[in-house]
């Protein structure tokens, strides 16, 4: 369900909170507890998709359909209990921000046409 | 100039362009320009921070004051032209996304107040 590294989101305005994080040493039961949030997110109304890495820093991105998807997501128990561990855990610091997506371009190798011009896809007053 | 690996932005509203791809194997070049391109988006008026990380997908974040900022950078002459060298030569895919941030969160361990609560920093109308 979350087969495509780069999220197949629908034409803007939608919306993305970008987690940001530095990690402890402690490993115990973070990976699982990660790949049950976003499985427990991509179950969620109104979730788009979500890309994720890590190298020096954890950089998650979860796209969603309105700023009411995104505060019921926060107020899931399971996610709740999630980020009190985190805290306590497995986070040395992190942000999240929310955002409003406001447009969007995409280019993949192999379209001649996109190729020679970026697809953009702009909402009308951006 | 980035030196914080999580971009110690101001409160917002502020602007953020995700920029998600996934890479060829051409390497030629392609680490020298990133490291350039960050150096000079670190050095355009309005530029607040980024974060970049990458795995199976590559996701670097960019701050920016106004959307004004982030046009007068996909303007610059040498962006433009390494994101034609991108679509050419480094880049299977990408996708940019531009967005206002609306609210965000920190937390930072060792700060018992954090640890508590997280900072909660929101706009009035959010």
């Amino acid at each position: 369900m979350l087969s495509s590294p780069i999220a197949p989101t629908p034409e803007p305005p939608y919306y993305a909170v970008i987690f940001t994080s530095l990690r402890t040493d402690v490993a115990d039961g973070y990976g699982e507890t990660a790949e049950r949030m976003l499985e427990l997110a991509a179950g969620q109304p109104g979730f788009l998709g979500a890309e994720s890495a890590r190298e020096k820093v954890g950089i998650t991105v979860s796209y969603w359909e309105s700023p009411a998807a995104i505060r019921a997501w926060k107020l899931h128990a399971e996610h709740v209990l999630a980020r009190e561990k985190g805290r306590r855990d497995w986070y040395r610091a992190y942000k999240t921000r929310v955002c409003k997506v406001e447009r969007d371009y995409g280019f993949e190798a192999g379209d001649e046409a996109l190729n020679a011009q970026p697809v953009v896809k702009t909402t009308p007053n951006s």
